[in-house]
């Protein structure tokens, strides 16, 4: 091992979900991060030659050593966000999806064309992504070219990992006027931003453009073909929103007679590289085809129990084996924690499984087996994100980006709290999944940089 | 008016809601407290004579002015929290309950026995429930007195609201041998406790104890009656569990042949003063029963998706005007936030209503109509509480105690964020529910005593 090639070396106690459903516990792990943000070695600091290591690193003070209940969890990835509804956060959710957009989130959105609201807003924003644990995250901007290289600019700024997608919609009657573009100027503006993203400077793969129709209501079947077709020729990641509610799997079915999916497949928007958010009302069809494509969910479990009208199938598309990760869905969202995503994904299903009404008999209410556990919620939000990224990240493995969070459960005024003659390995990685607080989040790494150091 | 007899004032932004559904905003205004830490009036700055009092209270330093981005919302109620299981909060939530109570929590309310690991405890708890923003809790202790007195002591300390409850548990059958006591046992240790409460020094009101027959299964008939007759005889608060999931329902009828709210009745356990949480599967007759004897229900929504079977009838018992407040029911809980319950309350009651299953049409999903709203749901955690309590407390009206929490909107690593250009008065309030975190709340007062300063 060349020594030189070594950043740093992070030794102690760390977390992560390789397989869906199980945890490994790294106790007294020494992780080392090469110049290029990868790790290079996980080891133990009894192993051969190991000591070396550490004595280098110490001496040139590369080397952190994580206190007494101190962990070491993989980065938080957001598969869904709307980056521009940040300040509409924890209002509105009492209102219908509808109205929801029309009276709060399109006005909102307008207002971005004034870049300094924009820079304002995304530099909180972002910051406070990156403060809760997120070191990947999609995000949807507004529909104008200029705020979102803002967007873009801010996350490569700030260091996150981000995926960037100019919102486009043009349906006359499903969009206000004031805020609409033409199918030419979205695809214009759609193919600028590409370019502007593939020659930021210092840009080394850090931010990636997303072509990003809102959804097909907001759509014509122009602009949603040739979004699609810009997306084959370049390769590009695709986001958008999938049968989310009763109202929108209607629409298609009124308008298109098929499904969203089916839609998408045929305008050429459906692909690997594709994250289709929400995803409730599938048809046996719809799951096959993005099982062949290989494009994933993001599963937004808090959206869901406000706006969806029923609960994602998440038991049985992970039985399948589908690319399926989180999204914190902001605005339709309390928080960006991607933990507390985790822990709604929990609660829903657990709702989910039992059913409410007193009225039926316990084995006719809800849907039996249907559950998703702690360690698959904590999996969707590291190692599927990863997989649906299809990026090296998730996971502590060589070669993959050092994309890590420091949870201290040591800060005193938190939830989270360690005892540490009562909790076990798996006691404990419950507890930070369930009760972790943004002040117990000290440090945030992203490819080897520190983005976040709150002491 | 006798400046003698105000001991501060508070010149700001207050929010309360003293009708359910709706909410009051107090701009800009001067609440005194006199010397028994009750409110003593409730200014408009301008009215006459105002000035007057505000240049006193300045000049003598007992002038709080709440600055921009701060506002004042009266003490939160927590209706059911289980002291000793602080340590387990966060872990074990995948378990049925029957398990979780025989692996985790009956073991570790054992060690309470342990009255330096009773106090280090009780001191966290405490300290972190006023944090939160919990003015006044109702607990259940362990079954042991010594440990008991320690939290009421530790409460009286601290100076938090406390109903502390000596938790009994007889029978052989459902009780491990290591965590049970006689009936003799019992009823000396509940009479002994109550003693000690009401001749505490120094408690003028703040701590009461609480008569505490763990629930229906736990307990045989035998000390039910004792305890209903002697919380008869000494106008005691009775907290207890009822019906909570399908097991606790079946277990009464199998045994009783009737209801939990009937062998409460008969026992002499329900009354005014009466504290029963959960009360997901009640008969007309038991819903009668609640209110003819104004009884209260703690409603723990978190808890009951983990752990209910199904959902609490929250909008039919709030329609009805029956005695209705909210719990955290720690450790079913992840978070001793009466916010995060009171959010998990309209979660809970949006997903009754829309329903999960995608196979089935909307209409025949989920029970119409069953929403809460969010201000529905901070009125059962301040204004609901303090009626199920019989106290004057959760809403800022003259008499009524001073029992406070400052929310500051202005901390930087925090989920609340006012934007004032585009939030009003009812978006702030739902934001406040919706996002606070602990950090947000840097004062609370109860009975007019400043309890927490983080600044
Ligand atoms: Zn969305
Ligand atoms: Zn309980």
């Amino acid at each position: 091992m060349n020594h030189d090639d070594i950043l740093f070396g992070i030794l102690g106690n760390a977390f992560h979900c390789p397989v869906l459903g199980e945890f490994e516990f790294l106790e007294n792990v020494l992780i080392t991060i090469n110049t290029d943000g990868e790790i290079d070695s996980l080891l133990k600091p009894d192993e051969y030659a190991v000591s070396d290591i550490m004595e280098v690193l110490e001496r040139e003070n590369r080397l952190v050593r994580l206190k007494e209940k101190q962990y070491l969890i993989p980065g938080l990835i957001d598969l869904h966000c709307h980056a521009p509804q940040w300040p509409q956060m924890g209002k509105g959710l009492d209102l219908p999806l509808y109205n929801w957009l029309a009276n709060y989130t399109f006005p909102l959105e307008a207002k971005y064309q004034d870049l300094e609201f924009a820079k304002r807003v995304y530099d909180d924003l972002v910051q406070s992504t990156l403060s809760s644990g997120t070191t990947s995250a999609v995000y949807f901007s507004s529909i104008h070219l200029e705020p979102t290289r803002v967007l873009a600019d801010t996350c490569l700024e700030k260091g996150q990992r981000a995926f960037v997608g100019k919102v486009c919609m043009d349906d006359v009657e499903q969009c206000p006027d004031y805020y609409r573009q033409s199918v030419e100027k979205s695809l214009y503006e759609t193919e600028a931003f590409h370019q502007y993203v593939s020659t930021m400077s210092g840009n080394h793969g850090l931010i990636s453009s997303v072509v990003t129709p809102r959804f097909i209501p907001s759509c014509t079947e122009g602009l949603l073909k040739e979004l699609g077709q810009f997306a084959t020729n370049n390769n590009c990641y695709v986001q958008t929103h999938c049968s989310e509610s009763d109202w929108a799997r209607e629409y298609s079915q009124q308008k298109y007679g098929e499904t969203d999916i089916s839609v998408y497949e045929k305008t050429g928007l459906l692909g690997r590289k594709t994250i289709l958010a929400h995803s409730i009302f599938l048809t046996e069809q719809d799951v096959i085809k993005i099982q062949d494509y290989g494009a994933s969910i993001a599963h937004c479990p808090l959206s869901n129990m406000y706006f969806a009208n029923a609960a994602m199938e998440t038991r049985e598309l992970l039985n399948r084996g589908l690319h399926c990760g989180l999204g914190s869905d902001v605005a339709a969202s309390v928080t960006p924690s991607m933990l507390r995503s985790c822990f709604d994904a929990v609660t829903h299903s657990r709702v989910r499984e039992e059913g409410t009404s007193t009225k039926l008999a316990a084995g006719e209410r809800g849907e039996a087996k249907t559950r998703i556990s702690f360690l698959e919620a904590f999996w969707m939000a590291t190692t599927g994100g990863g997989k649906a990224l299809d990026k090296n990240i998730g996971v502590f493995r060589r070669g993959f980006s050092f994309d890590a969070v420091l949870v201290d459960a040591n800060i005193q005024d938190c939830d989270l709290k360690i005892w540490q003659a009562l909790d076990s390995a798996s006691d404990i990685l419950e507890k930070i999944i369930s009760t972790t607080n943004r002040q117990n989040i000290i440090k945030v790494w992203v490819q080897g940089r520190e983005v976040v150091c709150k002491q």
